[in-house]
């Protein structure tokens, strides 16, 4: 199982990602063009995280997505989570 | 533009919907057998979602989905959002 980090760590190799609010975790908000860009990362992004059995937490209305992650097995964030958030801000870039 | 309705009015032409706590909105959430059947009724929500140009607000974690419908052109919920909230609860069931 992978260790469990302060979030500030996992942010500080991020770009902006913050720490969620009341939770041992980490956030961003993705904006993009319109709702079928924003579903098109989601999908992508599903696939991913199937693989990688570490799943997001995620709210998405028309062009917006917030995303918490976090490894439950863990209480907190562990390099799991910067390896799925890497994915999705490499990939937001590419659709912007 | 649709007409808005009063909530009430809309969750009784539905089974399981919910007055949303703060908002003129309807609110339900599903349960899967696991993030792949959840993430596959958001996908296929999401093609009749983009069709109609009649969006969801959703949160998903794991094989919960929780979404939230509201007209927001109306201030309120119409016709639209109960003929959306019926296509979920048809292809969740399926999917159940």
């Amino acid at each position: 199982m992978a260790d469990k980090m302060d979030p500030a760590t996992a942010i500080g190799q991020l770009e902006g990602w913050h720490k969620s609010g009341s939770k041992e975790a980490i956030t961003k908000t993705f904006k993009f063009a319109d709702f079928s860009t924003a579903f098109g990362f989601m999908s992508a992004i599903a696939t991913q995280a199937e693989k990688a059995d570490h799943h997001p937490e995620w709210f998405n209305v028309y062009n917006t997505v917030e995303v918490t992650l976090t490894t439950h097995d863990a209480g907190g964030v562990t390099q799991k989570d910067i390896d799925l958030a890497k994915k999705m801000d490499a990939l937001a870039s590419k659709l912007a």
